[in-house]
């Protein structure tokens, strides 16, 4: 151990090298501003090490697996993932403008922390922009009687050598989904339990349903408002039970239980509340531009209040990048983030739409399985449910299942981001036969419906009314 | 045989029960104008029977093969196909406000034809409207020496109770190349031929070059600027050569040679030339409103001279339909349309983008194979080309090469028909890790050069040059 200490100034310390640390510090660095990158676990954060990486990896390697075991299968994705993060390793340890610094960061004033690095040496970065980048941690909850060595959450489970014969997943979001869906493929048996009534909460009830029938056709054994009660090591029964209600099933022979519910964010032992940094429930709040309440103190991704997945981060941090690079600019409409699962169907949604539809609101529930693309692959079920504001037309929000969900979302992202009114995607070329053809049917039915008397109002064309229409 | 006459009075007569010629009949009798619908053949037209659907479903069970044998591929496909005609042909045999009728159409007047029936009977239709949407069939050339029992084309391609032992597939346009795909998975030995001097000629030189190695990557022997010689049946040897020189090779032990080199519309015999209908090789020459050179006689799809896809069939089917229920309705500018192939990787583009970029054009080049999806589902090869008009960030076209290209295009196709200037893409979330993340780092690659020294710009911000952008 050292008592060294070292000394920088930099235009901007970015604690995280994670999604949104590393979009910062390459903006930044590009436009010429000195940046120190701090970081005490691995580049790459969440994503590349313990999320999006090996779980896509995953899902691909499970959806081909040309005949590889299933240990293989895991050993794969490891490598893949490893060297990824080797590769961006290497890069950003050697990059121009960016000082990479290993450890641990405390802030101690708005333009001041200190890096306390492995070897007890620290690092005292003065800057005058600070960005907070440090994402955040699986939720871990108690499980009565459940050893370690059974308990598993997105951390450890990629780490695996043998994939577990019986898998319990607690938690019915989008990495439960999808690691349902990963771990059936390589012959686990695989029980999913949720606190919430249906699986994907977040999504529309339409949406969940046919995830949820997707996932059980696969003999997926899926238990909603169904909560972990109790492990017994001896018969390796997980004893289950509705949230506010005594055990009603065991669940027998359980080799691991992957917990998956929700996320804690990074923010605690960073100096913060000190500071005075304002705070809702343990996320840094943050302005339209990334700014926290302390001025110079910025933050983006898992640990702020906007948007937890690794786009979101990127898009804050390019905010981020530019407000400091041109303070007067104003931050514009916060960016609207997609979130896609990757399960099979896949299911992607963009937008606000409530479960209730609002007055005001046309909802166009089109059946994704009708386009012909879906005939010729033999799709059985999907949807896509579009809100869109009477009178306007404005695109509120979307939601898409089937295959591609998560690519064809994106045809969303830009026009809502650009404000095309629904009316005014009628006369685009879906190419046949692809899925974006039912997004050419959701518009043909809006069409219809927004103009429930349209052959009249045809006859009436001359007179201008509708004319813009087409 | 019967010389019975009948006689009708319809609305409109459509002649084609394809894809331009069903958009229409549904159109107009959902509108309430009486149609008479007239097929020769089959209801469906190419796309149905011998062409998207046969064709699309051939890829997804050849993909998807779950230990199945290539004949009970070919027997699924049929099914599927049978089961989808059958389908269609009930829908509109007793559909309200369509006359369905069999048989062949003669125009012989601006408002009058005549169906002859399979029986020989004839019924004489009176229509205000006349609209021709006979489509294509495929062309047929000469091949010394190859027996009809070995000549495929698309037509007889999807009978074949056996794959093919060895295929030499002559064309490598979209059919070709789709059919080379296909077949090679099934475990024919694929031999593919084009007077051209790279697969896909009608995309960019870069976009034929990746779906090239492509193929050739997976056994399939690709030989550009090669044509079909001659056939010697006794060995069942295929001479072959360049266009304009001598037998320079052979291929041995060939088992079918499948002829996919373009299409001949099927615009002869229906008493077009008699009318004085302008023509341009063959074709229908049609105005914005696809209304030919004669009054009261309309044509959409392939017998017309804009488009030859389905998709492009339809659209050109629903301007025939407003412009008949809407006359003084402007046709508006012609609609964009994408071109897909099927291949692995898929292609696909839209828009003008000339080989040699010009002037005024800015031309984005990106990797797919950069996107970080691509890493996870560990795709070799990949591009995204973009052409936008310098000064105005108008798109002008897109080619994408890559998984979901055919679903990407969508991206472009709803933007560019919305004139959303690319600088406007930008803070787009795409989601992470998608495939449309590729077209994000286009948008990145075009502010990067649209702006060569942003960091000047940035700081001059203040000034108001460039906040828009952002």
């Amino acid at each position: 151990m050292t008592t060294e200490t070292a000394s920088k100034t930099v235009d901007a310390a970015i604690i995280g090298a994670g999604s949104g640390g590393l979009t910062v510090a390459i903006g930044l660095s590009q436009f010429g501003k000195s940046v120190a990158l701090i970081e005490a676990a691995e580049i790459g954060g969440d994503c590349t090490n313990v999320g999006c990486i090996p779980s896509k990896s995953l899902l691909h390697h499970t959806a081909h697996q040309d005949g590889r075991s299933p240990a293989e299968i895991m050993t794969k994705v490891r490598e893949r993932r490893n060297n990824l993060r080797d590769h961006e390793t290497e890069e950003f340890s050697d990059k121009d403008g960016i000082d990479m610094m290993w450890g641990r960061a405390k802030i101690d004033a708005a333009d001041r922390l200190t890096v306390t690095h492995k070897d007890g040496s620290t690092t005292v970065v003065t800057a005058k922009n600070i960005i907070v980048a440090t994402g955040s941690r699986a939720r871990r909850i108690p499980i009565e009687g459940l050893d370690d060595d059974r308990y598993l959450t997105n951390e450890e489970l990629f780490e695996e050598e043998n994939v577990p014969s019986k898998l319990v997943i607690v938690g019915a979001g989008p990495i439960g989904i999808e690691m349902a869906t990963a771990f059936q493929r390589l012959g686990t048996e695989v029980v999913v339990l949720d606190a919430a009534p249906r699986v994907l909460p977040l999504y529309l009830p339409e949406a969940s349903a046919i995830v949820e029938r997707g996932l059980t056709a696969r003999g997926i054994d899926v238990r909603p408002g169904i909560v972990a009660k109790r492990f017994d090591s001896a018969t390796q029964t997980l004893h289950v039970g509705p949230l506010d209600g005594d055990v009603t099933g065991q669940i027998a022979d359980v080799d691991k239980v992957l917990v998956a519910v929700g996320r804690v964010p990074n923010s605690d032992n960073l100096g913060l509340e000190e500071l005075g940094v304002e705070m809702e429930r343990g996320r840094i709040v943050i302005n339209g531009k990334g700014q926290s309440s302390v001025d110079g103190i910025w933050a983006a991704g898992d640990v702020s209040t906007e948007g937890a997945t690794t786009h979101a981060a990127n898009a804050w941090g390019r905010r981020i990048i530019k407000a400091i690079l041109a303070p007067p600019a104003p931050a514009g409409p916060k960016p609207l983030h997609p979130a896609v699962t990757f399960s099979d169907p896949e299911a992607a949604t963009i937008g606000e739409q409530p479960e209730e539809v609002p007055g005001d609101v046309r909802r166009i529930v089109v059946d994704y399985a009708k386009a012909d693309r879906s005939y010729t692959d033999e799709v059985g079920e999907g949807v896509i449910i579009v809100d869109v504001r009477k009178f306007t037309g404005a695109v509120l929000g979307a939601t898409i299942v089937g295959p591609r969900a998560g690519e064809l979302i994106s045809v969303f992202s830009l026009a809502m981001k650009n404000d095309i009114r629904f009316s005014k995607w009628y006369g685009t070329v879906w190419p046949y036969p692809s899925y974006a053809d039912a997004i050419g049917k959701a518009v043909d039915a809006y069409m219809g419906e927004a103009l429930p008397n349209m052959h009249k109002e045809f006859a009436s064309w001359a007179k201008g009314k509708i004319g813009r229409l087409f």
